[in-house]
């Protein structure tokens, strides 16, 4: 499998630095910690990160109204605690750092042995973890998927307004508790540091249930019409919303044409529009890839007037609509 | 090759159907013609399209200070000139037309076509051609490609300005001539429409030079690392353009992950630093896509202060940074 890369050592390092290259409202410092090139002086800071090859997870979205800062890992790797340390003093204005994590069980301790660490330095330090993933049965090892990313968006805003930190982290953390998402795949992620594909798939067949980090699906099936794969998707997802009122992410793994994810959105919304359910807005990108798999999450989250807002409100991230 | 669609002959319908659901700034009208949903009143009117399968473009850049009607054929399949004539009668407001056409022999007739169609209904038409690509050499039968997305914002900008439909196409004109652009892919696109490749290639090799519709390149050869393979693509590039100050567009070809169009970035800005080539601004991303080719076009477009003034105006096109 061919790739644009040098050598897979330096991948994240050469990713990092085209970033910083093309885009002036960021820097990279210590490597692998991404922040915005003017930090904000007052204000609770939003900090995100865990392994790459989501991009543009996490770092595209360091930006006025999302994140002061993501920490970088390897592929499919989490950050170590040293640089998790980094990114909170780097970003910390006085008033408190709140961490979006992925729930994953490297992601969860690394960031609370860096929360742990921060505090021991008397800066105030507040985790949401994001579990979103229902193709997971048991909730509390759900893992964080393409939801994660309308965490950043609403923790943004609600820090813009100059909320406190634990207003912000009680806000988060009711949000987070309702955004649901499933994903599956037309193919595996290459993963460039192994040299391996995430799992086998045939020319005929799909994988439902998939994570972000090439894990395999729930289960392997031969490939369907894209209205019964959102038909699939949908009726496991809506098991668990009970809502009227949800914004939608219609996300891209990494290797799908945008032409397949408008698609797979009018499919979506035709299947809600017959379960009475009223999408306020949709988020339709790429925003949590697993670098070229092709393939689809969708996430719905239940929104009140001021979450919508919140979630609507245009950041400064290219990256998100 | 799975694909997320219902069936080849609706592929376009959907896709257009799914943009319509998202996006409340556009209305697409008799099923192809996407339109804004607030049309202006006064001023120039810019108008593109050419065969889908490129997404975001062309739909993507019908948006205040870009387009404002996108023409949209089949797959890799001109517009129809009805089509096209429908699209610039609807978005004239009084005073005139430019449309914006890529090259090929399909697409400059139909819109010459429509162009005169207008006309006779007293509407004036100008046109501009795009031709960037210099892995064709005849200059005269160059393919438009990623650079085209420059010249709906340049001329996007200069209507929103007020600007004379005579003033607004010199100055395109002008500044079309001056963009280059080449690619080159790790993978040939599945067209649905066809059920076929658009050419074959190996597991180690890659294609330099390719077009936008699956076109073979103009040679195939093992693959290199990515600062080779930019090396390359600028050597190519670089022959055409003296400017010491332009911008560059870093285009992914749709299947193409962003972690690695933020890598071949890095490339580029080193070696256009050794020739001591000013980069006044990057654009990275997937702006004009072969459906799922995995693969990276360079484009140089070098500018007066007042062209990157307006290439880097904020437009409401969520697809250009």
């Amino acid at each position: 499998m061919k790739k644009l890369i040098k050598a897979r050592e330096q991948m994240i390092q050469d990713m990092l630095a085209g970033l910083d290259i093309q885009d002036d409202t960021v820097t990279v410092i210590e490597d692998t910690v991404v922040v915005r090139a003017q930090q904000k002086q007052t204000g609770v800071a939003i900090v995100s990160g865990g392994g790459s090859g989501h991009e543009p997870a996490h770092a595209g979205y360091v930006a006025e109204g999302m994140l002061d800062a993501a920490v970088c890992g390897e592929i499919f790797t989490s950050p170590t605690p040293d640089k998790i340390l980094s990114a909170i003093k780097s970003v910390n204005t006085g008033d408190g750092v709140l961490l979006i994590v992925k729930n994953y069980a490297g992601d969860v301790m690394n960031f609370e042995m860096a929360q742990e660490m921060a505090e021991m330095e008397d800066i105030p330090v507040e985790m949401v973890v994001a579990r979103d993933d229902v193709a997971v049965s048991n909730v509390e090892q759900r893992r964080g998927v393409a939801g994660t990313v309308l965490v950043h968006k609403y923790a943004g805003y609600l820090a813009e307004q100059g909320q406190s930190l634990s207003e912000i982290k009680d806000q988060v953390t009711a949000f987070n508790e309702g955004i649901k998402s499933i994903g599956m795949a037309l193919t595996a992620p290459y993963v460039p540091t192994t040299e391996q594909y995430g799992f086998d798939i045939a020319e005929d067949e799909m994988e439902l249930g998939i994570g972000i980090h090439g894990e395999r699906g729930i289960s392997k099936e031969p490939m369907q019409t894209v209205d019964e794969v959102v038909q699939r998707l949908l009726d496991t997802v809506l098991k668990e919303v009970d809502a009227k009122q949800v914004v939608v992410m219609v996300n891209g793994m990494g290797g799908t044409p945008l032409s397949e994810l408008n698609i797979v959105t009018k499919y979506t919304a035709e299947l809600l529009d017959q379960y009475e359910i009223k999408v306020q807005y949709w988020f339709v990108g790429d925003y949590m890839t697993s670098l070229d798999m092709q393939g689809v999450s969708l996430t719905l989250a239940p929104v009140t007037d001021d979450q919508l807002t919140a979630l609507t409100a245009r950041s400064e991230s290219q990256y998100f609509k």
